[in-house]
């Protein structure tokens, strides 16, 4: 019930990624039971007709109450027991579910996931992490926006936490770390980046030092290719709205001028689309919780699906808890 | 004897200015005497060839040292007395020059002006402001490195600078202030932002209340056009160099798929080429040092001079010690 485009999206997306899931897989749609069948039926007669999908491997689970997308997440937690996001998280902790995905109101999910599957241990906060495009390969930058101020030791929490992200959803093999400030020597930066730069010096991941705002783009620093980049929720928050907005008025700018249509070069820079990634997983909460963009279409909802179906399938999960561990016992 | 291209750029720069500049105002070249006087006779031999402008309003101020791109501010400071930069600003203290321009160490610049002009009462350090582009038009972007910790107030101070800088330099009237944050909402951001807020509320200032990164692009925020964004030099260090990588990055990948030619494509985006600005005041000293960019070109060397014209003619100095005072004696 949750997104800008909801319900219809997210499940347009459910019923495509079926194909693209295992054949035991089955998806769980959460809301209210009528308002699902309809959608399903007006879609089955519409854009998916002709599409073929077993419907035994479609299953409604009924929630009366959904999330608004402007709703706070304090009033979240105390009110609506029954919204489909608190519903479908508890799937996981009954055992009945191996991963949830949503394009609805990120704080609410963010406070719902911590609540209900619980933090890793050390952890006061999941995180959330960003990919950003760059002229190499894709970095995961993280924290995007859910730890605000951040001490020394969270922000080597990040770094653990990406680099389990960049292993089990990237494939990448001993990812690159930096830690993102104002110049490459290890005495530039705040105060909780300088101290974090010395921690992450003996924190056993592959910490490649500093790096700089425009060593995103570039996707390298000091000559190594970036995987993931650490930074406070504040900065990085404001760094991936930058983005957000910075991309389209650079693509507008330039096609004008090259007499191009900036609505079709836009469509073709999918190396740029949010619909390509899909879906971002909240980092150290004990399951899975895939948080989507509230405008997600159908194809950024299947393609958070099969984002989930990673998680899941490399127990990234597990892979955070004894990552995070072995960590503490270094430290 | 400063910046990437220098001798050469500087000085080209310098002798194009005095066509636009009064026809009282001098330019004064500081550094090697025989390195300039060379360099004048060659540009007059050949990219200046034929160029008009009487010899008498270029004055050649000998300073035996000069100030490497990579030198630390602090060793700037202990050696090197006699360095361009050095002489180059004590001018202003002798009475004998009304502006500072150069597209040397920036570090050095910042250090050296802080040192030899002084800074208004009540400021620790200088603050310098980056232009940002948008779709409505240019924004200040302040502090962009320079105060890396910042204590709410310091927040406050870079809100009062940065509106007497698109008052006297972009023409603005009572510019409208931001406070970039991770959300629109007073309750939203790190510490120092959610107690700055508070204090803009009451300092006199158009301040129209918090922006996000993507307002920055936009143009406004809250259905406010934005003149002055205000942020920690941290986060600001981190947005402008970002801005400089991603916007190439972003030109290259919409030119190709345009079929056009990336580098031709940059040099009609003016809007986005810093040279257009040519150059940043440092805010807050008492005088005037701009910063130009260390790859500055002849153009960016002369529109820094033209900057530094209007700076002087705006008495933009003595503009900022009223407005902090103001400040002072309202808080």
């Amino acid at each position: 019930m949750g997104g800008d485009r909801a319900p219809r999206a997210p499940i347009a997306g459910a019923l495509r990624a079926l194909a693209e899931l295992g054949d035991d897989d089955i998806v769980q749609l959460v809301g209210r039971p009528e308002v699902i069948e309809d959608t399903i039926r007006d879609l089955l007669a519409t854009e998916l007709a002709g599409g073929e999908f077993s419907r035994e491997r479609v299953v409604i689970i009924p929630a009366s109450e959904a999330i608004d997308m402007a709703e706070k997440p304090s009033a979240v937690l105390r009110g609506k027991p029954d919204s489909s996001m608190r519903v479908g998280l508890q799937l996981q902790t009954s055992g009945e579910s191996d991963a949830f995905v949503s394009a609805g109101n990120t704080g609410a999910q963010m406070a719902l996931s911590t609540l209900v599957l619980r933090l890793h241990e050390g952890l006061k906060r999941p995180a959330i992490a960003a990919v950003f495009p760059s002229a190499r390969r894709p970095i995961v930058v993280l924290d995007a926006g859910a730890n605000v101020d951040c001490a020394p030791a969270e922000l080597v929490q990040f770094a653990r936490l990406g680099s389990v992200y960049a292993e089990d959803l990237l494939g990448r093999e001993r990812p690159a770390v930096a830690l993102l400030s104002i110049g490459e020597e290890a005495e530039k930066g705040n105060l909780a980046v300088k101290e974090a730069h010395q921690s992450l010096l003996s924190s056993g991941l592959n910490f490649v030092g500093n790096c700089e705002g425009r060593d995103l783009p570039r996707g390298e620093a000091a000559g190594h290719e970036l995987d993931v980049v650490v930074c406070d929720g504040f900065t990085g928050n404001v760094l991936l709205k930058f983005f957000e907005g910075i991309a389209p008025f650079l693509i507008q700018l330039v096609s004008e001028r090259a007499g191009r249509d900036p609505r079709e070069m836009a469509s073709q820079l999918k190396e740029l689309d949010y619909a390509e990634y899909g879906g971002a997983p909240l980092l150290g909460v004990r399951g899975v919780s895939i948080i989507s963009h509230g405008r997600s279409d159908a194809r950024a909802m299947k393609n958070a699906i099969l984002v989930a179906k990673r998680a899941v399938g490399s127990d990234m999960n597990a892979h955070i808890g004894r990552r995070l561990a072995a960590g503490e016992s270094a430290a």
